[in-house]
């Protein structure tokens, strides 16, 4: 299994705290060692950092652990492989275009015998089940809506049951984003936390590292962190109710994820 | 105008002595101030760093100088922005997949006037002519070949009239890798230059960085290693003809380009 960490905030803030603990989980407090990788928007454009080597032993993680990139939508994954083998086209995230934006995906689970036939646009690179779920969920919301992206409230019901379809086979933990809408579902284990004034101190459960975020932030920063497990000793993590794909936007949940 | 530079090895082989000198053009020795990029292919996966920083100022670039990543193919580029403002979606290397394969792109020169209306399949996330380019070349390939990827020898024409037709927009110096061909079109100026045995000590012309290569390869490994202008100052550096994509495979160019 792998775990997932995602960062969707209404202004763009850098994830070097809450990776340093991510990171910890691939390789040292946990056994995550098949591969990483992490994906930054910015504006338009997509930045997209994947390694094979285990998180805590590489130097790409090591710069990004250091490197404050500015984003406010993040994805990041580490790996411990299940199906594919140990190799750079099976690492998450995976990233495609559709409707000239790029997309970024990440998974955390395992779908036995999924196969889907639909290959019309997207195809895997690489052999996941995971990389398959995506090209899947791209699939159908192109051919729903072949021209553009539409308005969240008609794209929201498409993902949902595509979703729920693909969900079927197995445990389907994901992130998805396109850099403007940022969306999560829980199959098993999924949680988040919503940092907003007034801002407290967080302490790493992976590290033993606090940041005082008072120190670091403006009265109107807020910024959401969804991950498999919480990453913090001290805060309160909300758990995301299995079955729904939640939409995050300018740092919190909207409306329960239904979308409106 | 920006700066190309590739490398097609029969080996996997590390960038780190060339990648130095282009770089360097990065804001140092030369005005390509507004973004880089490198795509290395791994087998079928690919990584792409980007970064809006000039190449001498960016972590990114240092990381890449200094960590070895062994690949057959890589494409890198440096941008003087021209068409499209300084933001990371209009930095080169562009990435698409196609027949489920990654396929990695960058782009040399001016197409003024150049907004085809084809976008069946991609479309640019940008706003530069390169990646319009590069969406039409792809599109192009799958409406030609719609099911999978076919073998050179039938994928070479259909891409070389491509290329003659956008060529015709303007300045048109490219690099394109799926991680199993390589290709590359001159316009007005790109060069290449084939190390392989017996290997000698190279110097590189804007950095003082002599490499012998001697002691670092084997007498089977064959690279090529084309570039917008000669990277060294005691290679011969062959001019590729206009008009024409070259394929480099293994190291060398097949066939003078023939797709034989």
């Amino acid at each position: 299994m792998c775990q997932l960490l995602g960062m969707n905030c209404n202004v763009p803030t850098d994830i070097c705290f809450s990776f340093e603990g991510f990171a910890a989980r691939g390789g040292k407090t946990d056994e995550h060692q098949d591969g990483w990788g992490i994906a930054f928007f910015e504006g338009l454009g997509c930045r997209l950092f994947l390694d094979v080597k285990a998180a805590i032993a590489s130097p790409i993680a090591d710069l990004v652990r250091h490197y404050p990139i500015k984003s406010k939508h993040v994805i990041a994954h580490i790996r411990k492989a299940t199906f594919g083998v140990v190799a750079l086209e099976n690492c998450h995230p995976f990233r495609r275009e559709l409707w000239g934006r790029y997309w970024v995906f990440a998974h955390n689970g395992d779908l036995p015998d999924f196969d889907p036939t639909n290959q019309t646009y997207y195809r895997p690179v690489g052999q996941t089940d995971s990389e398959r779920a995506f090209c899947l969920l791209l699939n159908t919301l192109r051919q729903a809506f072949p021209a553009a992206k539409p308005v969240l409230a008609e794209l929201y019901p498409v993902l949902q049951q595509i979703t729920t379809e693909i969900a079927q086979f197995g445990t389907f933990n994901y992130l998805l984003s396109d850099g403007e809408h940022f969306f999560a579902h829980c199959s098993t284990k999924l949680c988040y936390v919503v940092r907003q004034a007034p801002f407290a101190a967080a302490h790493l459960i992976d590290e033993d590292v606090t940041v005082d975020f008072q120190e670091l932030t403006t009265p109107c920063d807020r910024v959401a962190i969804i991950a498999t497990t919480p990453l913090t000793d001290n805060e309160t993590w909300t758990p995301i109710p299995p079955g729904q794909v939640v939409v995050f936007q300018d740092g919190q949940p909207l409306g329960e994820g239904k979308g409106q």
